[in-house]
């Protein structure tokens, strides 16, 4: 496939099954969420390599090299272009001259071959990496904004409700609602792929909500906070140590978020109190 | 906190919440799973740094040697120390001499420091890596022993009745019912930690199936066959990719699975047909 045209692996792809119901066998096909390797590389050597699915692959370059502190601003990536590699897609990158000598410094840091569980994590010290504080950010949401961010995102899974089991992440802006939604079978990069179309668009994350399908580690935080964001919103519940290192950076966390009800970890001043018209 | 006891994690931890229920606001506490960095370690060596659930951090180490196929055999682990370290756990592995060999002789093949989004994984050739076949396992469910499987699961997630949002994988025997179950806070690292549990229990993988509350992806298949199983149950949806491995594998792969239904995507000559009377 080496050469072909980026788009050609489709973000679908339909599968045979024998649905059983109460015992009783109907064959037939289901579609389902594709899911292929794409590496991440910079300045011509590969940093990571995810399994994701094929879509707004343009955007999941951007907000990995966002998330990871690789680049400062969108603009640092100076080139993007994503290469059909052999069952996946390489997205290349080139980075500013000045961002490209400070990343290869940091690559030189690291000691030796390592494998890692967090995309380029190679010690306990970087997995908890300290996090910019967000505790300035002004922003209030209502309860009627938290069910409706939770509601629009659910709305705009165009890929769920094809497929199912697929991620999503969305940015809510209380006065313009859910402006953009991203979905991948991961959820981590769900949200590196919201980040990195936020920042292509030039939306500031300071001013809204950033809202995902999943549950909240760590990591769902740190990104979140990387991005700016006053305010995480997740359907599903946090972990222990997300709720602390939400704290510690001035993130609220809102989780648990379904239909008119929600629970709020972290920071709840930014959620505005009592009982309101639009709450059913 | 070096050289403190391990086990001085909780597995849970009580973190403080608003709830807002219909726009009503009631303070409280809801308890959550906790989540730290467990590094895995060979020879001195750390391999890979995961976010996990402190429990069964014995089981998770050999699971994870295993499923990278870094020893084949628990036997080939002949020390396993638990140290704890600044904010999480290091699992620190020796290896059997000539097993260590092999391990050193691997990485160092591997090119240069990288980062990666599957562990241990830093090429797309490697996400995709060959898997033994396993079209010779034989052994035979009927849909009420699925159905059985899913439910054991669900009644034995100690954990995710404490704190919800919590993954768990169980091996069922047909003949015995559930044998085992983990849990964690990742989908991945429960399946390691179930497969290091098998292996140190001396449980022959391939009478039984794996049953998986999560979603399939590609990762996840590949584990359940390097373990050796024949049955692979998800409670959620597989990937394309993950089928397609499957099928590759002569895995049977069962998803969606749910009270009385669920469908079968690969090879379900293991899977009896036809309406059985313990099928309500």
């Amino acid at each position: 496939m080496a050469g072909s045209r980026p788009g050609t692996i489709p973000s679908t792809n339909r599968a045979k099954r024998i649905a059983v119901r109460a015992g009783v066998d109907t064959p037939g096909h289901r579609d389902l969420p594709e899911e292929v390797p794409v590496a991440l590389s910079f300045g011509g050597t590969t940093q990571a390599v995810m399994m994701a699915t094929p879509s707004d692959l343009e955007d999941f370059g951007i907000g990995f090299a966002l998330s990871e502190a690789i680049v400062h601003s969108a603009a640092d990536v100076i080139e993007l272009e994503i290469v059909e590699a052999d069952q996946g897609f390489d997205v290349q990158m080139r980075l500013a001259d000045q961002v490209q000598t400070a990343f290869a410094a940091r690559r030189r840091k690291m000691a030796g071959p390592v494998g890692c569980g967090l995309c380029g994590i190679e010690s306990i010290d970087e997995a908890l990496r300290a996090l910019p504080a967000r505790s300035a950010v002004e922003l209030e949401l209502t309860p009627g904004d938290v069910r409706e961010a939770v509601r629009a995102l659910s709305m705009q899974q165009k890929l769920r409700a094809e497929t199912g089991a697929v991620h999503a992440a969305g940015f809510y802006r209380p006065d313009e609602g859910m402006l953009c939604v991203r979905e991948d079978v991961g959820r981590h990069n769900a949200l590196d792929k919201l980040i990195g179309a936020m920042a292509r668009n030039g939306q500031n994350s300071a001013e809204g909500a950033i809202v995902i399908t999943s549950r909240v580690s760590v990591d769902m935080v740190q990104k979140a906070v990387i991005a700016g964001t006053g305010v995480l919103i997740a359907v599903s519940a946090p972990t222990a140590l997300a709720v602390r290192t939400a704290e510690a950076a001035g993130l609220t966390l809102v989780a648990i978020a379904r239909g008119a009800d929600f629970e709020v970890f972290t920071r709840p001043n930014r959620i505005s109190k009592g009982v309101e018209s639009d709450v059913a």
